[in-house]
Order: structure tokens, then sequence, then C-alpha cells
């Protein structure tokens, strides 16, 4: 296998797998970053649902867990992002994704930290905007994936050839990721590793609430849907929420009638607190795959395991 | 590559390569089948843009123009389809890919007629009643397809190991399909064969105006939109036709005024006539990935090769 001894992500992040796991929101605190770093994977912690002082609680725990390499996923849009900065340049944070805004506004911060920095991309255009910028690689996210995307809708199948062919910087693909076949598939369309999202929350170190993971194992196709386009297009569970978004839009509401629907904490009161019904359930397509919760450190193995067998026998 | 020796798609269809021609409206005449049947694919007659003695006309010169294996595409709720079952009879079809509708209305007739029967799906639900009424494979279509699309805008990543882990027949990949990886890609996730769409609208043989075959060459990503989900869900190039449908909904118009703006003959407009603007522009979103015009043989025989490099050498 001398293109994996020679994988540009595995490299770059100093692990023994290219496998990100993504920094959910209310998801990915200290326990599941830890666990999935020292599985050999890359563990994040998702910043987008902290305060600073949580933010700095969990780095610091995280440390105190696992003497592997992970990273902080910072959305730039975040109101209080200075204070999140600050934080990642005291705690002396390695590596940084940064995703739903410009990756010129802080890459160069970042960098001159000496911070290795991954930005989150939707389309080829936007890709080829953060090399430009300075990250280090790119994580192409398709249409299927979970929570905040893109408004081109390009799915993975399309997005992944596109961006791998636009940039140099190594491509990490995320969307629709969950088993090791759709790993391959991914890598096999030019990414250089994986970034899984979906598959962590259903994980036991996953910081989400128990209802918002049996809600991912329960569910099957259709369950999800790209909506709230009109403010940032997100993927979510429909549910009582979705449905009054939907009458809200039956009767012709306007973008600030949507935004006061959704209002604050409608996504801490889905994924953390567990209100399956008036809560917002981000989650990708993937999830109609997805079966059963299980420790972080099995689902990186499991993960690898069909990826190396699928790698022997692609053709099933 | 033994499995690929066993591959149940190229001994089901009699070909020489596990990749079916899509049967699209308005540009899926004699001669891109023939031309694409002649190559070592399966070449198929897309009848849905087709009266009866229009049919019979492509039949008969197909068969002229080829003595490989070729089908026709029905789809099921063509107006009228009891002429066009009398055609395929009579001119003794040997296989019929069904679509749009529902699986158990006429397969059991095609294949009292010992028709080979394929049936397209967007859901895991419906590869299971086309199973259950007898089908031989099915086509299982993503999201990014061109053309008519299911409304639970599951993606190739996620549809192709859901309905391949759902049945039993072979399951044949469409959406986002241009190359040799793509191909590669959808076989990695359990798919034994793929059917592709718009490379071969950008062809010398397809009868689509060169109107349109210029405008996929020429699109970049987000050019595509699935959009008339009111109607029937319908993935084409946005231009002044889909504005209209666009300020049509900002003014909140019923079905019956989109069904009025849509009319009849819109896609003979675009695609076959060549009006950019005014016409319905049906194509994938793999149309960003499309570059140049060429003979569908060499289409066939340019996705064969890449699909065999990257058979050999998964991981670039």
């Amino acid at each position: 296998m001398t293109n994996l001894e020679n994988n540009r992500v595995t490299k770059l992040l100093n692990v023994e797998y290219p496998i990100i796991q993504a920094g959910m929101v209310w998801a990915s605190g200290w326990r599941l970053c830890s666990a999935v770093s020292n599985a050999g994977a890359l563990g994040v912690i998702g910043s987008g649902s902290m305060y600073p002082d949580i933010l700095e609680e969990n780095i610091i725990k995280c440390k105190a867990a696992t003497n592997k390499p992970f990273a902080v996923n910072l959305p730039i849009l975040y109101s209080d992002i200075e204070n999140h900065l600050e934080i990642l340049f005291r705690n002396k944070i390695e590596i940084v994704i940064t995703s739903a805004g410009n990756p010129a506004t802080y890459t160069p911060i970042l960098k001159e930290h000496g911070i290795k920095v991954i930005h989150v991309v939707s389309s080829k255009r936007f890709a080829e905007k953060a090399e430009k910028a300075g990250c280090d690689a790119v994580i192409a996210e398709g249409f299927e994936a979970g929570g905040h995307n893109g408004r081109e809708e390009t799915t993975s199948m399309v997005l992944i050839p596109l961006v791998s062919s636009a940039v140099s910087v190594p491509v990490i693909a995320a969307g629709g990721i969950a088993t090791g076949r759709q790993m391959l598939a991914a890598m096999v369309l030019g990414a250089e590793g994986v970034q899984v999202g979906s598959r962590f929350v259903a994980s036991e170190e996953a910081s989400s609430h128990i209802n918002f993971k049996k809600a991912i194992i329960n569910s099957s196709e259709g369950d999800t849907i790209l909506t709230l386009k009109e403010l940032a297009p997100v993927r979510l569970i429909k549910n009582n929420f979705y449905e009054e978004i939907l009458k809200a839009k039956q009767n012709h509401a306007t973008v600030e009638v949507l935004r006061e629907l959704l209002g604050k904490g409608r996504a801490k009161r889905g994924m953390f607190e567990g209100d399956l019904e008036e809560g917002e359930l981000e989650i990708g397509q993937v999830s109609a795959l997805i079966r059963d919760i299980k420790p972080a450190a099995e689902i990186v193995k499991e993960i690898w395991l069909q990826f190396r067998e699928a790698l022997g026998n692609p053709l099933k």
C-alpha cells in the first residue's frame, strides 16, 4: 500500500489513520476528541457550541486524556471569536479546522502562531480561496453532510473530484462517510483522508443527548433535509420544529420571522437536551446507515478495517 | 480482476462493460444508442420524448446500425404507454428500463414477453418494491443526477450502499458518474455497474441541440438545481426559465400556475431546439466536470480505461 505510506494527511496531522472526527456542536467535547485521538485518528473539539471558558476547560481536559494530536474546530462566524483565538494560542493548539466563513480572515494569524490550518469548503471556488489563504489542507463537504452546508448543493460524488483537481493541498472528504467502503470511495475520487461526523455522534463518548443518538440509529432514508436556506442551509432530522418551518414558509414568512422561529438555543435543546420534537437535530443523510451506538475507538477501528478490506477487494 | 469476470450486470445484459447509457429525453435516439452498444456498453433509446411512430423508427434504425444488445427506456407515467409497449413487443426488444412510476405495474407483462426489466429507483424502499415485482436489476439514482429525481434527495454516496444492502439483484449506480474514478467509487460502494447520462449528452451522436451540449461543457459547480418539487423534482441548468419559476414561487404560485408555466414543450425547446433561456435543460451536477464533446465510443473507452487504471491504483 505504497500510496498510504505517503499519505499527506497522516503526515500533516501526525496521526496513524487519515480519519478526522468532525467538530460537531453539542457532541464534540474532550471525551469524544481524546477517545478518537487515542484510537489513532484525529479528534476535534467543536468550539461552535462552547463559551470561551468551556472551550478552555475542554482543551485542558483533552490534553490530560491524550498525548496524541488533536484539533479544535473554529466556526469563523462565531460571535466571540477573538476570545476563542486567544484560548487556542494560550493553550498552544497545533491544528485548527476553520469553517463557515472566509478562509482569508484568520488563516494568516493562525499560521503566524505556527498552527496548521484546515478549512472546510463546499465548493471548488472556496477551496481555491483556502489554498490561496495559506491553508494546509481543505475539507470538501458534500450536500449529504449534516449541519451547515453550502448553497451549491454539490454532492460528494461530484465535489471531491472537482476540488481535488482544483487545488494542490490535500483534500479531505466529508459528507456521507460512515463506513470503510465510503472512505475508500472518497479516496478513489481524489481525497487523501476523510472527515466523519454523524457516525461519531452515535458514539458513547459524544456529549449529545441519548435521545438524539437513538434518533440517529432509528432514522431511515429521507428523514433528513437541507432546510432554512433563507438563513444558512442546514441539514437536520425532520421533526415538529421542521414542520413549523414549513408552515411558516407556506404562510410566506420573512427571513426575520424564520430567524425568530429558529431562535436561540434550538440546537442545544435538540442535540444536547434531547428534545426530539422542538429541538434542532443536525445530522447527515448517512444516519440511515448507522445502526448502533458504540465507543469511538471501535468506530475508528471498524472504519479502518473495512477500508483496508475494501482496498484489497474493491469490487465486492 | 476475478470479480469483474463474474460481474452480474455484463452477464445479464450480455455486454462487454457494465456501463449503461441513460435513456435521456431528446438525446437518446438510435444514433447514440447504437454507437454506445457498438462500443461494448449498453445503449438505450429514450422513449420518453418520442411518439410511438418515432420510437418504432428509432428501434428499426438502431437494429440496422448494431448487432449488439440495446435497451429502451420506458417512463411508466408516459401518457401513451400501451402503444409503446405494443411496439416493444412487436420489435422483440430484449431489455427495458422502466422509470418514473410503480415497478409492479408493467414488470409482469414485460417479463411475460421474455424481456429483462431494470427499474430506476431513488430509494431503498422502491428498490425493494422493484425486486419484489420481479425486476432483474435496479438502477439507484442519486440526488446529483439530471432530470427527474426522487423526493428523498439521497445522494449516490449514501444511496448506493443503502440499496445494495437491501436487495439481492444487481445494483447499477446513477447520478454523478462521468469518469472511470467515479465508476470505481460507485462500485466500491456496492454497485455492479453504472448508468451514465450527462456525459453522453455531450457526445457527437446525442440528438440534443449543439447549444445545449455547449452549455454543458461550459457549466460549472452550482449551475444546476433540483427544482419544481411541487410537480415532480427535476434537476436542470438555472436559466431564465428557472428564474421565472423562482419568481412565480415568490408570488406564491399554486401547483396549477407552476404547471402552466412549465407548459408543454419546455424540455424540447431547451434540449432539442437549443433555447438556452426559455427551455428546460435537464442535466446532472457532474456537468461541471465535463469539458468536451466527443464521439460516444470514445466516451465509453475513456471511462473504461480510467476505471481499469483506478482499479489498479485506487489511491491516487
